[in-house]
């Protein structure tokens, strides 16, 4: 009659293993300065390779501005913040980080969290709760993290086609014009690297009185004159009731954030538990991100460089008929289409050629989407790309794998 | 007909405002080498204050193995992981800190999660899902990060009285026993500076066949004799299922954990969405927190200061006639019984004496149960706290506040 617990969590794990989607992590080392360079551990020994699946899409994460601010907190105001942001940890460099970011959007105000995982959480589940009787309209695709959150507000949900403006207004249609209507969505879709139709959603939420939520995590700091995101670039950052980011990802460093009016920022800084109760981010990371984010205002040379690199990739990739989405973005999926295939065809190009790309499989893409989604920077040289296609034709040659239709 | 959005929010504001706990942050910033002074930062300029309510309880975030671990990481690394664990972020660093982290709680495995917030409510909430039909008993008192886990495993939820024995066996004598069952706790609660029943909690699980999960974050690096916890100290760590800690108190920098047995740790790992879909913890965050532990395993010095300066606090403050309560732990809470008292003696003490400690309201305590709560390190020197007492003492007469009983 006892409950066995450990064999209740080794059968989750065996199944995981069943389906060809237990997760095996790489063990690396970065080197600042030579990104996208790095050291693989295994117990073995060392190995260099050259990573092509980082989200640290434009190497900020060792730019020398980065770094030397980072050095300068950490010298000046030490290791961590010493509390949550309303008992002691509301540091200077926080503050300041916060005046940056509602400048990057235009916005009245800003707020920061320690993740972006944890801004969509816990702004969406703390709207639901502040708007008595809100119904959230979310794209079929959304992150994870936005799941979390609106399934935490309590509140209805509807999930509208991915990037679909007939379904999004048939559900809107379908709602009493009294309630709250919240329509949450992101810029960029980071696995398919296609972008959502901003302005037709704000078209809608204004004929419907919906607010919009707009993740703009894969875009900041890389769309837009002054990287605000693919709303600046498009000119509608205004339209955004709140729009959301990351520091973890172009900005090179952690942490998340939303920007917005000052009321809405305010109540969520009031009512968010998981922005209230946690120790809030160390000075040496704030430090760190407002370097990065002031850096990518002023200069487009990473930008440029960005999207030349991307464009760059897809064409050598057609060329030599690999299955390449020829996305709007700078992100390159090469599809596989089978879970145990990618997965084989990773550790191939890690074992035999020291090239690192992440195999994706389900859940974060759905079965039978198995790809390899690769991230090229400005770091990522026209040699390193040869070398890339060369492993690449091999491995699809030698495993049989879906060419190009 | 329409939502007027901005007003629904700035009423939700107005409403904290006429209650009373509308939070005001302080712009703070501290000085390594020269804790626990800080410079406060206004619109009028900046004044230099003394900090008393840091959850940096031992100063470790100056500590100088903890600065130059940080420096040399962020020099050899760069700033970010620029990844998830899965997608390229699975650094060196963080599998040597959960290496470490296991070895503190002499568990197989651990867990490092962005923060301590994050790994309670992921672990809490997957537990939940992967165990069928299981309730979980939770303490009155927890952290609102352990009742978001709760709520968010979805299961059936039962509140025991705090620290009652009686009242968790009463509860779990009426759980069908084939069901999984998780006691979920804390060992010191941070407002009150008590501590849990463990070894009767866990005498009960056994009784019960039920999985513990321990809350030591206001504990680790604070008690036994290498900084495990208050489970450490009491011989406890072996029959605890699961322990979770932060790395932003007493270890000074940011981030949480859970250690436990590697089927538990694969489980979370592989299912927890919050561990999973989010950028990993910056190296030189990591680096910090590996040299922490590391330093808090080898040297009692620190764990000693501490509560000879707690225990030296608490007995000047009493001596002095302020209504101090006498906790077995390091916390020092001097109770004010009202929430705009507290708050109008917080504003006080850090205008006219430049010490600052915050004011506790609701919901962080229980309404008519606002203090202030002082948390004094090893840096607090005899000085500091006579003028503290001072202060104290003409603030408690200044607004007629209530003397100890
Ligand atoms: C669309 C989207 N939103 C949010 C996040 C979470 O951001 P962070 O990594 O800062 O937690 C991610 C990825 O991690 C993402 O892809
Ligand atoms: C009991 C308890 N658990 C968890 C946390 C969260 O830890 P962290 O600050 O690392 O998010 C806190 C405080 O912040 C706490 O008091």
């Amino acid at each position: 009659m006892a409950v066995n617990y450990d064999e209740v969590f080794g059968q989750a794990i065996k199944d995981l293993k069943d389906e060809q989607r237990y997760r095996v992590f790489t063990e690396l080392g970065r080197h600042a300065g030579n990104f996208p360079r790095a050291t693989k551990f295994t117990d073995d020994g060392c190995s260099e390779i050259t990573i092509w699946c980082s989200n640290d899409y434009l190497g900020m994460g060792q730019h020398p501005k980065v770094l030397d601010a980072m050095q300068d907190a950490l010298v000046r105001y030490g290791a961590g913040a010493g509390g949550t942001r309303n008992i002691s940890g509301n540091t200077h460099m926080i503050c300041e980080l916060e005046r940056e970011l509602a400048d990057l959007h235009g916005k009245e105000a800003a707020l920061v969290f320690t993740s972006g995982f944890v801004s969509n959480d816990a702004t969406l589940s703390t709207l639901g709760k502040l708007l008595p009787n809100a119904v959230i309209l979310s794209d079929q695709l959304n992150h994870a993290s936005m799941i979390d959150g609106v399934r935490h507000s309590g509140c209805e949900k509807m999930i509208f086609r991915h990037n679909d403006v007939a379904d999004l207004e048939a559900k809107l249609k379908t709602i009493d014009p009294s309630r709250p209507k919240v329509i949450a969505f992101e810029s960029v879709y980071s696995m398919d690297g296609d972008i959502a139709p901003i302005r037709e959603f704000c078209d809608l939420a204004d004929k419907y009185n919906a607010m919009t939520y707009l993740d703009e995590v894969h875009a900041v700091g890389l769309y837009g004159a002054r990287g605000g995101g693919i709303a600046e670039r498009e000119g509608l950052m205004d339209r955004l009731t709140i729009m959301e980011g990351t520091l973890g990802k172009a900005f090179g460093v952690v942490g998340g954030f939303i920007t917005s009016s000052k009321n809405i920022v305010d109540a969520i800084r009031s009512y968010a538990s998981g922005f209230i109760f946690t120790t809030s981010l160390p000075p040496v990371i704030t430090a760190g991100a407002v370097a990065s984010v002031r850096h990518l205002k002023d200069s487009q040379a990473e930008r440029d460089a960005h999207q030349e690199r991307a464009a760059t990739l897809k064409r050598l990739l057609a060329e030599a008929g690999l299955p390449v989405l020829q996305t709007p973005t700078h992100i390159v999926p090469v599809m596989v289409y089978d879970a145990a295939l990618c997965k084989q065809a990773s550790d191939m190009l890690l074992e035999e050629y020291g090239i690192y790309i992440q195999p994706i499989n389900y859940p974060t893409v759905p079965r039978g989407e198995e790809r390899l989604r690769i991230t090229p920077s400005p770091l990522h040289t026209d040699d390193m790309m040869a070398e890339l296609v060369v492993a690449l034709k091999d491995v699809w040659n030698r495993l049989g794998l879906k060419q190009a239709a």
